[in-house]
C-alpha cells in the first residue's frame, strides 16, 4: 500500500511524495494516459527519460482488449507493457457512462455490450474490483456513477448515494483479495500458476471518487461519506464533463479542502494547464488526461506562449523548433517546418514527435510547479506562467 | 564525391568501403527506405544506433511533399530530417512509372500530375538532378525509363536507348552544377541566401541506371553503354517489378559481372532475404527495399526462422519475444502476446516497435553478410542461414 508524505506548502497548495512498491511520485504529479497498455507512439523508456513517475490504464479499455485474464496470466499490466514504475488505473465506469451507447444501469452494476464484439457485459463494483487486480495496479479506483447529464439536483443526490454504496462493495472486495493474499504464501504451492501473485495484490491501493456535480453541499455530503468508509487517496470525480472552466474551477476550489490533508488527492481527467493550476492551487496532488497525447496527434502544441497549430500555413517554411524556449529533444533537432510536414502526410514520425513534446511540456510544467510550491512561490509562479501563456505566438519574422 | 575500396572478396561477393563526406558506408548494405524524409516510425538517433548508415529518400514524393524548394531552402534534406549520415536519393522515375495515372511519355521527359493537388509536373533527366541536387543527397540516381510491363524485346531495348540518352543528360546536368559550384566560392557573396551550399553539390556522387528487362544483350548493352559515359556507380534498375523470382536472380547473376568491379554495384527494390543473398554472392553491394518497413506495419515480422504473422492466433497469449535468437530492443523486452494486442489495437507504438525489429533484421543480416565475406565464408553462410530461414516458426508449446 502507499504511503503519503506532504513536504511542502505554499498557500493551498501542496508539494509531497507518494510512496509505492514500485517507486516514488514526486506530487503535483501528472499521469500520462495508457489506454491500451500504452502511451500512444510512446515506449516506457522514452516515458521515462521524460520524467513520468507514474501513467493511468483504463480498465474499461483493457477489460474489452486485450483482456485482464490475457494481461494477469502474461504478469500483469506493469510486465505486458514493461512499464517497471507505478500504475493507477481507472475503474472503467466513467468510459462505460460516456462510451456506451447500450447501457443499462442498476444497483448491482452497469450492463453494457462490447464493440468489440457485441458480447453482454457488467461492470460491477466487484468486477471493476477484479479486473483492476488482474491488472494488478498499484493504485485501483473505485467504481462510482456519473448521473447522465444533463442532470437534475435529485439525480445528481442519487449517484452521489450510490456511489457511496459502491465505494463500499469495492472496499469489501478489496478488503477480501487482501485477506487472501495475506493467507497465500501459505499455501502457494496449491495457487494455479495463473493467480495473481500475492505480493503484487497487497501492494495495490484503492481512491474512492468523490462525484456531486456542481453541488457545493453534495460534494460535501459525497466526501463525507467515503471518508468515513477510508479509503487510501480521493478522488474528484464528473468534472470537466461539459461544465463552464469557471464552474469546474469553483467546485474544485471547493472540494479541495473537504478531502483529508494527510491523503492523496487527485482530479480525474482533468486538463488544460489552466486547470490543472488552478487545482494545484486548490490543494490537488495528482491529474492525468489525454489532451497532450490526443492534441499531439492533430497537430496542436503546447508551448511557453500558448497553443500552436501546426495546421497554419504560416508554419509551412518556418525552421524555428515549436518552442524556442522547450529544452525538449524534438525541440532541439526538428524545425515546425519538417514537423508540419509530417504531420500534413501523417507520418507516424510526427505523431511520435509531437507526443513527446507534448508530454515533456506538462512533465516539465508539472516540475517547475513542484519547484515554486517547494520554494514558497506558487502563486507567483502560476501568474508568471499564466501571463507568458496567453500572449499566444509571436509574429517576429524568421 | 564518393571512392570505393574493395577490402574482402568470397566467391563472387564482396566487401567494401564507400567514403563520402557524410561518413562510411560498409558494404554490403541494406539502405531502409525513407520515402517522405522520415524512415516511417523511425527518428534518426533510432536509425543510427540500429547500424544504418545510409538511407534512402524517395524524389518523386519529396518533389510533391513538401518539395524540394522548400527542403533546400530549410539547409537540405540531412537538415531537414536531422539525419547526419549518407542519404540517397532514386530519380523519381520508378514512381512516375509506377504510380501515375495520368503518365505522358516523350524523349524530353515524363509528364505527370500531381497526386496532391492535381498540378502538370515535368519530371526529365534535368529535373531529377536539379530536384536531388535541391535535397543535397549524397549519391542521385539517373532517371531511367522502365518499359511498361509486359514488354516485348523491341520496347525494352527502345528503353535502354532511352535510359542512355538520359543518363548523357543527366551527367550533363550533374557537370554543370560541379562547375557552377567548383566556381562559386569565387563569387559567394553575389549568391542568393537560399541557393544550394556549393560545398553540398561538390560532395554528390551520380549513379546510372542499367535496364535491359530479362534479356541477358540488353542488360549487357545497357551497362556497356553507361560504363563508356562514365559514372560513380552502376544500379541495376527495372527488377523485382513481378517477374518470377528465379528470373530476377538470374538477371542479377548474369548482370553484376558486367559492372566494374571496383565501383559500388547497386541492386534497386530488393529485396527478401533470399533475393539479397542471391545478388550479394552474385557481387552486389548495396540495396533498398520498403518491405521490412511495409511488413511491420501489417504484423509481419523477419525471424531467423522465417516470417512471423503476429495476426495468427496461436500468438495471442505467447509470452515469447518474436524471435528468441534476436537481439533486438524489442525481442529483449516485449512478448509476441504484448505486440499482437498492439497490432491488433492499431497502436502506433505497435508499429514503433515492429519497424524497429524487423529494421535491426534487415540491418543485422548485413553485418553477418559483411562478416562472412571477409573470413571468405559467404557460401557456407549463405546455406546455413537460409536452412535455418526456411525452417518455419517452431511449435514448442510455451
Amino acid at each position: 500500500m502507499l504511503s503519503f508524505t506532504l513536504t511542502h506548502r505554499s498557500g493551498q497548495a501542496r508539494a509531497g511524495r507518494i510512496t509505492t512498491s514500485r517507486g516514488e511520485i514526486e506530487t503535483p504529479v501528472f499521469m500520462p494516459v495508457g489506454t491500451l497498455a500504452t502511451v500512444k507512439a510512446m515506449i516506457p523508456p522514452e516515458l521515462e527519460e521524460l520524467g513520468s513517475s507514474i501513467i493511468l490504464g483504463n480498465t474499461y479499455h483493457l477489460h474489452l482488449r486485450p483482456g485482464e485474464g490475457l494481461i494477469r496470466r502474461l504478469g500483469g499490466l506493469h510486465r505486458f507493457m514493461n512499464w517497471p514504475r507505478p500504475i493507477l488505473t481507472d475503474s472503467g465506469g466513467f468510459q462505460v457512462f460516456s462510451l456506451s451507447h447500450m447501457m443499462k444501469l442498476t444497483e448491482e452494476g452497469v450492463a453494457f455490450n462490447s464493440f468489440v464484439d457485441g458480447s453482454p457485459r457488467l461492470l460491477s463494483p466487484e468486477s471493476a474490483m477484479a479486473i483492476q487486480q488482474a491488472l494488478g495496479s498499484d493504485i485501483m479506483m473505485c467504481l462510482d456513477e456519473l448521473a447522465p447529464l444533463p442532470a437534475t439536483r435529485d439525480r445528481v443526490a442519487e449517484s452521489v448515494a450510490r456511489t457511496t454504496r459502491w465505494a463500499e462493495r469495492c472496499k469489501q472486495a478489496h478488503l477480501q483479495a487482501l485477506d487472501r493474499a495475506g493467507a497465500s504464501p501459505h499455501i502457494a504451492g496449491s495457487l494455479p500458476a495463473d493467480a495473481i501473485p500475492p505480493e503484487s495484490l497487497l501492494a495495490q491501493s484503492l481512491f474512492a471518487i468523490v462525484q456531486g456535480g456542481s453541488e457545493p453541499d453534495l460534494r460535501a455530503e459525497s466526501a463525507g461519506q467515503l471518508i468515513h468508509l477510508g479509503f487510501d487517496g480521493y478522488a474528484l470525480g464528473g468534472l470537466a464533463v461539459g461544465e463552464p472552466p469557471e464552474e469546474m474551477h469553483a467546485t474544485v476550489q471547493a472540494a479541495a479542502g473537504l478531502l483529508p490533508d494527510n491523503q492523496p488527492r487527485y482530479l480525474m481527467g482533468v486538463g488544460e494547464p489552466l486547470d490543472i493550476l488552478t487545482a494545484v492551487e486548490a490543494g490537488m496532488d495528482m491529474f492525468d488526461c489525454v489532451i497532450p497525447t490526443r492534441k499531439a496527434r492533430h497537430g496542436n502544441l503546447y508551448t511557453s506562449r500558448g497553443m500552436l497549430s501546426l495546421r497554419q500555413g504560416r508554419y509551412r517554411e518556418d525552421p524555428r523548433p515549436i518552442d524556442p524556449d522547450c529544452g525538449c529533444m524534438v525541440c532541439q533537432n526538428y524545425s515546425r517546418a519538417y514537423l508540419r510536414h509530417l504531420n500534413f502526410c501523417r507520418e507516424i514520425t510526427g505523431v511520435r514527435l509531437l507526443t513527446h513534446h507534448n508530454l515533456y511540456f506538462y512533465l516539465n510544467m508539472m516540475k517547475q510547479v513542484r519547484g515554486a510550491i517547494r520554494e514558497g512561490k506558487f502563486a507567483e509562479f502560476k501568474k508568471d506562467f499564466l501571463a507568458k501563456y496567453s500572449q499566444g505566438q509571436t509574429e517576429v519574422s524568421k
